[in-house]
């Protein structure tokens, strides 16, 4: 397991407890979930928009319309990306220690572009199999036109911390004694049943991977 | 039902049909979430972090530990502010029409800090009346030193918009005979069962209040 040392940036502020650095963490919050925040700055100013990433290995990877004003101005520019999942509502004994139980990441860095069709190609085929394991290969090509119409934005995971926060409430010595209720309300996202289009032959069943436990 | 005019930064810019710039649309999506995304910039380096919000009326809120470096960076600078469900993956006939359904807002601003501890006081009732309708009054009252130690950002909802995607997948004509499945998979997240604080005295009854659905 290899560790990346935090920078100025990264390291955790307050809580030094809550801070994590070590690359499987980082991968395992990363894979929990399939939208982060990335954000960017234009002419001074700060945006923030949410989209799809994915991963492999130490590059984390995003994509878009080739029209989209996120990825055309962040392209060779600095981004913060972040990841989190909210896993619980901490109810303490005072409103001031009321908090929630997540896992975050948040990796700075120089998005790239991803060039050449084959190596676009390759990139979209892990994005999909990763959300629905064999799905790739039952899909038509990808065409030229569209792989002219998709940018990919990669940057490698090399500043990059972790978060997390779990467990019961933590109050005031003096508030345990107090007579409210105090624990956490875990939060999940589940999957429920597939919708399918109107426009689908129903002899078509409904592929395996759709009733597998989403990540989440 | 007023409407926001859209600002240059605000407009969709590339698929029309999906923004939306009326306020009870921005509301409502703000509304059904609890986590948004804060975007900041540090010299000249974008930052974004996850945080929980609130809304009242026009002006929307968040906060955290005076120390926090997000809080005093963004205090009086300009913020971009996310927030997204995400409501189901869409599954369409080729891989370049996969989607996702979701409902987002997007608003920029300038954070001012809430002063003075009877307002202090007052928007963090809110804020926990909102997720915990009825908690407030059975918590022991907020001392000095908290409010001390809590800084709260506010920004009036001015240059806001709304993007949502909904329904099933939209593939090229010729597609639709293809031989794969194709729909949605909804996603929900959902409150499991409470988990009482091990120092939680047993006679305490689970309230209300998180038998109830939560938003999100």
């Amino acid at each position: 397991m290899s560790t990346t040392p935090p920078s100025e940036r990264t390291r955790a502020k307050r809580i030094h407890d809550r801070g994590a650095y070590d690359r499987d963490t980082i991968y395992s919050v990363l894979d929990a979930g399939f939208v982060c925040n990335v954000a960017y700055v234009i002419d001074d100013s700060p945006y923030v928009t949410p989209t799809i990433h994915w991963r492999e290995g130490d590059q984390i990877y995003w994509h878009g319309s080739s029209a989209s004003r996120m990825l055309r101005r962040s392209t060779n520019a600095e981004v913060c990306l972040s990841v989190a999942h909210n896993d619980g509502l901490v109810l303490a004994r005072s409103g001031f220690h009321h908090s929630l139980n997540y896992r975050s990441v948040m990796a700075f860095g120089v998005a790239r572009l991803v060039e050449g069709d084959d190596m676009k190609t390759a990139r979209l085929k892990t994005f999909v199999e990763r959300l629905y394991p064999g799905r790739w290969d039952t899909l038509r090509p990808v065409t030229t036109k569209e792989l002219k119409a998709t940018t990919i934005l990669t940057m490698p995971l090399t500043e990059a911390s972790a978060k997390i926060r779990s467990g019961p409430p933590v109050d005031d010595e003096e508030d345990y004694a107090l007579s409210v209720w105090a624990g956490v309300l875990p939060l999940t996202t589940v999957p429920g049943t597939p919708v399918p289009c109107e426009r689908l032959d129903p002899a078509i069943p409904i592929p395996e991977y759709l009733n597998a436990p989403e990540p989440g």
